[in-house]
């Protein structure tokens, strides 16, 4: 039999992974997330405009950008780009998703600054109490948000994309002269019958592909609470804004560690973990590595202009 | 006699003059200006803590930033820049000069992300209605706001540096013996008396350096209302959004043309015009440059790390 052909994945690009300023060659938060014909952003630091051009990612095609909590350098990059799709002349409407707070933001600053947008702006706003929502789904993709713990109402981001149909196997059309009816039979699961049997579904379809999954976490004090909400991902973004020397440090900012996160990823058993959010002080990373990985071998940074493909 | 020691210049560096978005290497609206131990930035747009750091200029010790108008290629890096000072434990006061709105639009920001800031933030917000203030004035360096004309309200800013003190010909110190008392009297321009009559003053003192100025006036319609505030100053930054072929854009977003640029620094009888707020329709700015220089030859391009230095 040919091997299944349709080929999924998710791609997660890195803008920004350093707190608070620009400083070394790294930026503020921000990340594209691609998967098929979706594209995202999460967080949008100051210059993630900037970043976009930098890294040639066409920013027309982006459709939701997720902002974990309202701190700048998670969100002062929203209202320039907002700004800049106006002479992009988009006219696709764009979704932000994130903390309540965030459209008051945004549409204060328009306000004083007269921006007119081209294009429809909503807004999806996150209330504390709220049982982890679903926050975005099209069908194959959908993401949940997540309390995280910082100083203010921040929330972490699942995205979970679960192939809904089955792809057909090119040979099998011929083979059992399928229909068009039967082919979409076929592609949702459902029985085809010939000479009163019915045909074994496999013979028919391909495996469903994996699911694939990714966790954003950032920013939070180490905190096993969210580990339901991580659990077997395949690839866990967390921020580890200190060194194990500044313990304390990132428990009163409410930060963590690079060994904190390790921890987590363990005990989530997660299959990779990326660091990230790393405080101006560390001039290079890999002391970030030389803590994490003898915890969690699979622990990498997420360097600006990187990208991670999960499956 | 001697040369005269005191060496006064204001020194004017470009950050960005872009209109609306980074590109072709060009970032929004901001320069940094400096005369003796004063330094402020002019506009501030998103990014500009970043170029400050490209361009190496220590952001600690800027006391002031005048801000034209509140469209965000002007003041969307001035959130990010007053939260970063947090993280450089600065603890100076700071204040920010610019039009009705720019406190509620800060204030309203640090609302949300829950900004502190360890030292004194003012503001000086210009109305309307106000003719022609002084914004500030540190003994030597005076500012003076006026109206342009764009879309929303939008000031220019004069800056001029008037030396208030004379500076003593050490000769003249021995010659005729000056106490300490006599030596102030020479600094401020007061007469010294030897033998019954007054010793001419510029036997004790060096001329007054020329006093030196600078206008900057982004964003404006060509409007020649602005010639009694621009009137003779040794450098004049003028917006030239477009080139002549699309004046008639121009006049319809309110932004000017290289042409109507190089008019007004010929009407105005200014020494040197910097042309700024550049369209990114133009990858390159040889065309600005030869609208321009036919009316007024004196004319430069605001390129991003140029300085331009009066006096």
């Amino acid at each position: 039999m040919s091997q299944n052909r349709s080929r999924v994945s998710i791609q997660v690009t890195i803008l920004g992974a350093n707190s608070a300023l620009p400083f070394h060659g790294r930026f503020p938060s921000a990340q594209v997330l691609r998967s098929g014909n979706f594209k995202c952003l999460i967080d949008c630091g100051e210059g993630t405009q900037l970043r976009l051009s930098q890294e040639n990612i066409k920013r027309n095609k982006i459709q939701v950008v997720f902002i974990s909590h309202l701190h700048g350098d998670h969100v002062y990059g929203l209202p320039g780009l907002l700004t800049s799709y106006n002479h992009f002349e988009r006219r696709e409407p764009i979704l932000i998703v994130g903390p309540k707070g965030v459209r008051d933001m945004i549409t204060q600053i328009f306000e004083l600054s007269r921006v007119h947008l081209n294009y429809e702006l909503s807004f999806r706003e996150i209330s504390k109490g709220e049982a982890i929502p679903t926050v975005f789904s099209d069908g194959q993709l959908s993401v949940r948000a997540f309390p995280l713990i910082h100083r203010l109402p921040t929330w972490g981001y699942r995205f979970d994309h679960n192939p809904a149909l089955y792809n057909v196997r090119p040979e099998s059309i011929e083979q059992y002269n399928l229909t068009i009816e039967e082919i979409v039979r076929v592609k949702n699961g459902q029985p085809v019958e010939r000479s009163g049997s019915t045909v074994p579904h496999d013979h028919l379809a391909f495996p469903l592909p994996p699911s694939l999954s990714y966790a954003y976490c950032s920013d939070t004090i180490y905190t096993e609470s969210i580990l339901p909400y991580i659990k077997g991902v395949d690839l866990l973004y967390h921020e580890a804004t200190y060194q194990e020397a500044l313990v304390e440090k990132a428990h009163e900012t409410k930060h963590a560690t690079a060994m904190e996160a390790a921890r987590m990823a363990k005990l989530a058993d997660v299959k990779r973990l990326l660091l990230g959010h790393f405080s101006s002080r560390y001039k290079t990373l890999q002391g970030h590595l030389d803590e994490a990985r003898p915890i969690f071998p699979e622990t990498y940074i997420a360097e600006e202009g990187t990208t991670w493909e999960i499956g």
